[in-house]
């Protein structure tokens, strides 16, 4: 019905797709304020089976705007897929019957891919594994065309856990479409996978690997994308403990930048960005939050109209 | 104010009731697409204490459609009733005063009933322990009736645990006002309990007890409504796992059916029934989730108006 | 933008401001059963870190029938927040670009003005450690003046846990802008804070403290506010069911009361108010439930509106 039948990897987005849905977003700055009635007659699923603020409420948030109506759950120890084992082929082949939509988190790799298959109504991937998290991909493009008036030809260093981090791969993948000097900085044990690296530099991106946040947050960059090192992933504590405190990004390493670099993170942000660098100009994480709001207008209206 | 004042069990109503809510479903299958706002000042609580998916968001996707509000808990920690120690009384004496319909789920038999008599609004019983699910019934009476096109005259195999099973017992109730064939096929440990048997004879139906699922997939037969067997309900593993084996519905199972039998499923599904079975013209179970929207807005309208 | 910046505590209002609350929630009581749609274009975000089922559905009921939307979670271990190790600073700066009015129970001191302090959109305090709960405080103020016509010249009696009940601070603030007479009924474990009961007396109020329930129920009494005495607070058990037997209001305590007396209660109820003097005419903590929807309705209102 819509422009995109489903949102689940920004591999099936062409660079003429990403930038509809950015311009959608600048369009949709206004409607965010005001409101629309548009999707009136339209009800989103939230299937979260893993922990989300942001996300969520971000495309609750969006859903609201646009006059819809949400229905869903984010503990799945409250439903029957968590309780009674149901497969997630069920669980889709059901919410669909009672939503116009289905957006879903889940623990493992593919499972946004698989919903997709089972379900007759769009399903947008809200983060499946350590694997993608197209909508917060987009909505980091969208922030970065909005503070610094384009894409190409901007410097940006991808920062922290470039291996788990799924946000940083679908971004990863929407800047090889454009005309970008990306740098990766990265701790040897969480450096980004070949394959991705290959994937970009086979679309003629320049990418330079670094060792060192001060290497990435250096005065000839315009964009750092800051990522947690997560915990979790480590299996010796002293190692994480070595490795996340180096690479946070303190006041002094920020001061270095130009005026008007800006520091973007996903969030949630644990200490890898110190608290006194959110009074700085650079800092733009919480700005960029807002920009989720409008960009997953943009993929919701796109989902079902052409405009 | 509307036609019932609460539904509870589907032992409270008459054979015209029922034919009332079935006929208002089937006019709600247009409204469910084309949405009204006949209940936009009406805000609807869920009080689930107890896990659901389908359950819960088929009401919310269904007075959604009708344009009211939704507001509750799934997940009875997060709330007063289980962290404080509140009585369901108390609950619902409380919870009356931000609605004006109650929908519960509770472990306890019994508990929708209670929670009706101390409740000034509408109470419907989305579950209450082993006993009832009068809901379900009512979808399941309605997908027979819009897949067959009549219930009287039908040979119908209810299948699994008929013991504990209480969307079984909510629809053999149901039946019981009907001109059928009902087949009970159950392991011996589980059998339909003679209390329930005996009413569906005196009401003059044809009831009939087999122990194997063959006798009750057969070509005979118009409707299969299978269900799951509850491993909790089990001591010994091995007893369920035996049990549970002998009691699946396979593709061959299924292709002995004539090509017009229905099987149908209240879900979740775990493997009574084999994912090859799903592609066959007889597996309806999907199909039936919708009808759980149109018949709880049918439902939802009659507690309000006599339409 | 409206009449209010924030509501955080009882003690940001003056008298006057008081009133203007309970002169709109007045007004609100046409408007809760009509509905309206002024708020048709606010999103009020609902972030509990703590259990709770009244505050919360008060305020999404309050919030529907001003034609508002809500969004939010209820269960912080579905957040990122309990998950990832969010700092509450970091939370609100991000949910404040999801929604027009943040509303907040967290189980810390001072939380709700934190929250207040990084947002830039008005907060509610709903629950905040064991110091403040100021909607409940008003909601208080507005059910004794609904019922007894007046609050001034009226004799209180405020009992149980009057040292860690967060609520019976907040009301004993509000009282103190009132001509009253208060009577303290704690063990004495529990008892008010000298600090609150200087600051009460500072204002000219008359403060009694007592011992036994059987003082603070007397026939010179108008107003008789019960509290739960929380079991969690006392290390041995003994020790609490000493004391909490002695704190019931039983129907012989009731019965002694005159005619036009009130029992409130901020509830859940455990048993310190025995369910036999739920049907006496001075019992009215399940009316005082209703009062919180309309009060809300008028806080909500007034934050973004003069009237």
């Amino acid at each position: 019905m819509g422009k995109f039948k489903n949102l689940i990897s920004i591999h099936d987005l062409s660079r003429e797709d990403i930038d509809l849905i950015l311009d959608t977003a600048a369009k949709m700055e206004d409607v965010a304020v005001k409101r629309s009635t548009d999707l009136h007659d339209k009800i989103m699923a939230v299937l979260f089976f893993e922990a989300s603020t942001r996300t969520r409420l971000s495309f609750e948030s969006a859903m609201h705007r646009l006059g819809g109506s949400v229905l869903g759950f984010s503990d799945v120890m409250s439903t029957s897929a968590g309780v009674k084992g149901e497969t997630l082929a069920d669980t889709i082949r059901t919410v669909e019957r009672y939503a116009d939509l289905i957006v879903i988190r889940h623990p493992l790799d593919g499972s946004a891919r698989v919903a997709a298959e089972f379900s007759s109504v769009p399903v947008i991937n809200a983060g499946s594994g350590a694997e993608e998290h197209p909508t917060q991909g987009l909505l980091d493009l969208y922030s970065i065309k909005k503070m610094k008036g384009k894409i190409d030809g901007l410097t940006i260093s991808l920062c922290g856990d470039l291996k788990y981090g799924r946000t940083v791969h679908s971004l990863g993948m929407g800047l090889s479409h454009y005309n970008v000097k990306i740098r990766l900085a990265a701790p040897p044990s969480l450096r980004m996978k070949p394959a991705v690296v290959d994937e970009m530099k086979k679309k003629g991106i320049s990418v330079e690997q670094v060792d060192s946040i001060e290497e990435a947050v250096s005065e000839d960059v315009d964009v750092i994308y800051q990522t947690r090192i997560q915990k979790e992933r480590f299996g010796d504590i002293r190692e994480y403990d070595k490795v996340a405190g180096q690479f946070k990004i303190t006041k002094k390493d920020a001061e270095k930048l130009r005026k008007d670099a800006i520091i973007l993170h996903p969030l949630p942000r644990v200490d890898e960005i110190d608290s006194d660098v959110d009074s700085l100009p650079q800092a733009r994480y919480f700005d960029q939050v807002y920009n989720g709001v409008v960009t997953r207008m943009a993929i919701l209206k796109l989902l079902f109209s052409d405009a």
